[in-house]
Order: structure tokens, then C-alpha cells, then sequence
């Protein structure tokens, strides 16, 4: 039986975590921000749920609870972020602060940030554009999972990409997905359940198509999006590259096999190429193409065209990128945040240990 | 059978023909240029096949053969640039010069373009920014053949992405791929074969998946990447989409279902909310963010790491994007160009038309 909390209880034990860690309260609240951002959205795979092992990370000393977050090259319109091992969850917001004030200036701004941790999911960080009327963007590298096309081995994260663009009078659009053809919190689902998996989510050990949920904790490998060669894997594994080398190689971050792991039981890798793990963040101001409102009404346009577009079964209507979150948020703010057994009882030890009430 | 022609034939023909209907030295140049790459990397849907296309799309009056080309609005990262009903081929190259000129000055530059037309591939233009040691980003949006995720009716076009990045004594990556499962040439190679076409790369009239090559023209649609909601689809559907808000939304030019067609004797859209296709184009300096030495030294390793991924079948490696491309450009450059009868038949045909020898 799921148990429902309110998201300021969620949010308060979140942030007395990260003080507990050392976080300064500037950086708890942000960090707490960033990770409940996930919760609200419906992404409980990302959200509150991991709050433990990020705790685990700063225990194995691979997270630095006080960083000094510092801009160490830029131009105009771009900077590379040094995250001095800095949570990602309180990086990435500073990173695309840089990216949204360099868009002010001269009609972009573009961040690759080294040495961060995981950043909880990219849409919150790219949607910190919208009130500022720009398109925000971000990405990040991650500990490999996924196989490229025609590889046994595992080279890729799940490597998600974010866009977030403003709309006048209807929500936004927001997308955010991982490269994979499943995200990884998909196949844990399914894990749990010990429920097949469909096509093209994963490979076994040999390299296989697999309908088997445990194949990727038994040497197997994620697939990139479009599942196998027919189904143009290759391209979710450019899309992949694309992110990782934006995030790891332009920023002096680690890339490919070498990014480190988020479970802080996995050994970090051996010989790593750069720092910590790699993301990237743009920001782009409407009206450093046409007028804002110009470009919301078209927008509106588009998005009442798409939502429009004659559906298959009149009952499932075409889905606007950013629409289902909207709802999930509405409801959780109202309803609470539903949180499985095991997630309760994680947070609860967590608390003792650290002495904060759940 | 084939027959193979060398590339300066081919060149100076299109070149020839591009004069005859009016464009400047300059501009046939460039055309032929944009649209010789095609066949020379191995794209020969996109390449000189199309010649006779955009030649009727001229006639048509769809296409100006002489535009002024023009910037009508900008930031020191940004433009938008008015392709004055001009070929895709020349304005493409013009526009992604502007983003090369403001990465230059501020470290990126990024162009929305509209009132233009189909631009052949994207990696060519794309390409222009490697010899600058910067990243180069082009896409572009088309006629709708695509239906997103549960919709029966065609929104998106097959919308290409291209990212080339440099790299020291490795090739260039340079991906290059239709935001959907199969690039539409390559339906129209099993429509010729007769052949049954793979799950997940078109539906039909009724949006059910079909295995029949011909379901696109008996009114179906292609497939988003992903292929189907289980394949994750709905990315797919958000690639085009994205691809198409920053070309065609952006920038003023048409969208979604409103994006002109290719064949000439399709009817224009109805109600058309912008001017003529849109692209988009990108340029980030690698020194904006680290030493291009430091850069390209890591992607050297990030490309001989990809290549050596342990490979399910030993004779078939894991491929570097862009790798499969330089090898048709050696062979194409030294053995010629193979073109089909039905091409060699219409080239042939085009040239008498316009008073130019084959």
C-alpha cells in the first residue's frame, strides 16, 4: 500500500538531510528543490526515493556536501562550471543560472559543467528558463548502462536530454527522456514485479535481444532508443554520444565507460580521463529570435494543432511533451506525494541515523 | 545496372543546371556543392536523384532561383535569417556562416531561418564548422508524414538532427539521422523492392502497425523513433518536435502540419501561419569552453574507445557515427558515383529541358 505525504513534509525532512550532511542552507534547500522536483512530477524514481543514496555518496566521501561552485573558462555566450564534487542537485541549478545570465547578455548561454554527481532529473533544471522567456535546455553523462549498437558492452548512460520552451496561454512544453528505449526506473519496475519486458529494452550478457527484466544486473546492457538495428538503434546511440560528449568530453568531465557510478557500493572506474561526472545547459532567449509574443501565440498554435491531431482511439488523444507532469504536479500538491513501503521505511533509517525525524 | 559517374561531372552538370535557371555563379556553386555531398557520403535519396525536384519546385514558382539573402534580426549569439523563398542549399550554407561569424566573436552562434526550402543533408552544413575547430548543429523541419504517438494524422516531418564535432587524428563524429525510425528513402528502396517493411517504421490509414512498404502513400504515416508506444515512440515524437519549434516556430517559418512540400505537385498547405520551411543551425567554438588540443586528444579516446566496445560478433565493430559516410566519399571521389537507370533517365531528361548536356 502506497502512503501519501505532503510535499512540504517530504521537502522539510529532505532539506534537514542535506543540512545534516553539511550542506549550508542555501544548498539544502535548493538541493531539496531540485530532487522533489521529481516527486512532483511523477518521476518517483528520481525523487525522494534516491535521497539515501546520495546520502551514501557524501558518506563514501564521492560527494562534497560544501562545495565552492566556480565559472574556470567562459566567453559571452559560454562557460565550463568546475562542481568541486558538489551534489548535482544543487550544480546544475547554479550552472544554469550561468547559462540563463549569459542569455541576457548576448541572446544565449551555453554551461558544461565538470566534477558535478547526479542532478536529479534535467527537466527541472532546463524549465528554470521559462520565466525568463527563454528555451532552456540540459543533459547530462551518466555511469554506463547501455550497450551501442552491435557492442556486448556497456559504454553509454542513460544520458536524458530536457527542453523546456514557453507557450502564452497554454502550459508549456517540456520534454525530458532518457536516450534509452526505457529508463532505467521502468525496468526496475518491472524487476519488482517479475514481469517480462517488452522488445528492444534490453540485451543479455551475450548481446541478445532479452524480454528478461533481471537481464541488466546479469551482465546485460540497456538498449539505446529504437531498441535493435531495424529499429534504428544506432540513433538513440548518437543521441546518447551526442550527450556525453557534450557533457563529459567539452567540459573536461568523465565521458563514455568512465562515468562514475551513483551506487556508492560500485568501485569507481579505473583510470578515469576527467573529473566527476559531466552535464550541459543552454539557455536561449525568445526574443533574441522574434518577439515573445509572437513566438507564444505560434506556439499556442502548435500546440492546440498537435493536441487537435485526429487520434487513433478517441480516447487516447495525442500527449503534449510536459502535459502529463502538469497533471501529476496539480494532484500531489493537493493530494500528497505517494510513496511506496520500502521508500518509507529507507527514509525513516535514514533519519535515525542522521538524526532527523521523519 | 548502375553506372558510375565521376563527381566533376556530376558537379559540373547540376552546377550547369543550377545556372539555368537563374541562380548566380555563386549560388550554383553552393547548390551543387550542398547537393553533391549527398551522394558523396552515400545519401543518394538526397543527392543529384533530387535534382529534377528542385528544378520543378522552380518552375512551380515555390522556389526564387536569385533571393536576397538577409538577417532581420539579431544578438551578439543570434540571428534570424529571411531565405527570401531561396533553395534550402544555398540558404543552409549562408545561415550556418552567420552562426561561425558570432561563434567567432562571442564563443556560439545559433540561426533560426525562414522562408527557405528543402536544404539536402543536414551533416553538410553542419559540417562547415569542424575546419573552425567548433561543434556545428543543423536541422531542419519538412512536410508532415509522421504521425506523433496515438494520433492517426501526419504532424511532423522526418525533421533530420546533424551534430559534427571535431576530433585530433581521429575522423570527425559527424551524426546525421531523420528524428523517425527510417528516413523516408528508405521505404521508397522496399516500395521499389516490393518488400515488407520492419515493425515499428510506419503505420497505416487506420493507425495500426504495417509490415506493407506502401502504407505511407495509401494514407498511413511513418513512425516516430521508438516505432511504437512500447519502443518509447513518444521520443521520437518529441526529437521532431523540438526540431520543428526551433526551425520553423523560431523563426517565423511554417510548422507541424504547415511545412510546404518537396514534390511540386503536391498542393502548398492551407492557412499557412509562416514563411516557407525552417532550419536551424548551431555553432559552439571547442575553445569557448577548453583548449581545442585538450578536447580533441579525449574525443580520440572517447572514438577508439567506442570503436574497440567488446562487439557481439567480432566482424561486425561497433561503428563511429560518420565512419560509414568517409568511407563512401574515398571510394565515391576515386571510383564515381553509381547512379540508377531511372536516374541517369531523368538527369538526362532534365538536361534537354534546360539546354544543358549530360
Amino acid at each position: 500500500m502506497e502512503q501519501r505525504f505532503t510535499y512540504q513534509q517530504l521537502f522539510n525532512f529532505t532539506e534537514r538531510i542535506f543540512l545534516a550532511i553539511g550542506c549550508t542552507a542555501h544548498d539544502a534547500t535548493i538541493a531539496a528543490e531540485s530532487l522533489l522536483s521529481a516527486d512532483l512530477r511523477g518521476v518517483d524514481s528520481h525523487g525522494v526515493a534516491r535521497l539515501s543514496g546520495y546520502v551514501r555518496l557524501w558518506e563514501a566521501k564521492r560527494v562534497n556536501a560544501n562545495p565552492t561552485l566556480k565559472i574556470i573558462h567562459e566567453t559571452p555566450s559560454t562557460a565550463v562550471v568546475d562542481g568541486d564534487a558538489g551534489l548535482g542537485l544543487v550544480v546544475a541549478p547554479f550552472a544554469m543560472q550561468v547559462a540563463i545570465d549569459k542569455a541576457k547578455n548576448v541572446g544565449t548561454g551555453w554551461v558544461s559543467v565538470q566534477h558535478s554527481n547526479h542532478f536529479g532529473i534535467a527537466g527541472k533544471h532546463a524549465m528554470m528558463a521559462l520565466p525568463h522567456d527563454m528555451i532552456g535546455i540540459a543533459m547530462t553523462n551518466a555511469s554506463a548502462l547501455v550497450a551501442p549498437t552491435f557492442a556486448k558492452q556497456k559504454m553509454l548512460g542513460t544520458n536524458p536530454i530536457a527542453v523546456a520552451i514557453p507557450a502564452g496561454k497554454q502550459a508549456p512544453f517540456v520534454a525530458d527522456f532518457a536516450t534509452t528505449t526505457a529508463a532505467n526506473g521502468k525496468l526496475e519496475i518491472l524487476q519488482r514485479k517479475n514481469k517480462p519486458v517488452p522488445q528492444g529494452w534490453v540485451q543479455n550478457k551475450d548481446g541478445a535481444a532479452s524480454n528478461n527484466a533481471h537481464a541488466l544486473k546479469e551482465g546485460g546492457a540497456l538498449l539505446p532508443l529504437g531498441g535493435n538495428r531495424e529499429g534504428s538503434s544506432h540513433k538513440g546511440y548518437m543521441l546518447g554520444s551526442i550527450v556525453d560528449i557534450f557533457s563529459g568530453v567539452l567540459s573536461g568531465a568523465n565521458f563514455g565507460p568512465w562515468v562514475p557510478p551513483f551506487p556508492a557500493y560500485i568501485p569507481m572506474p579505473e583510470n578515469m580521463p576527467g573529473q566527476g561526472i559531466g552535464h550541459f545547459f543552454g539557455a536561449m532567449r525568445i526574443d533574441a529570435f522574434r518577439t515573445a509574443d509572437a513566438f507564444k501565440k505560434d506556439m499556442d498554435q502548435w500546440i492546440a494543432a498537435f493536441k487537435n491531431a485526429t487520434p487513433i482511439d478517441v480516447n487516447e488523444p495525442v500527449i503534449i511533451p510536459g502535459e502529463p507532469e502538469v497533471i501529476f504536479e496539480n494532484d500531489r500538491m493537493i493530494n500528497g506525494i505517494p510513496l511506496l513501503p520500502a521508500v518509507v521505511t529507507d527514509l525513516q533509517q535514514l533519519g535515525e541515523n542522521l538524526g532527523v525525524i521523519f
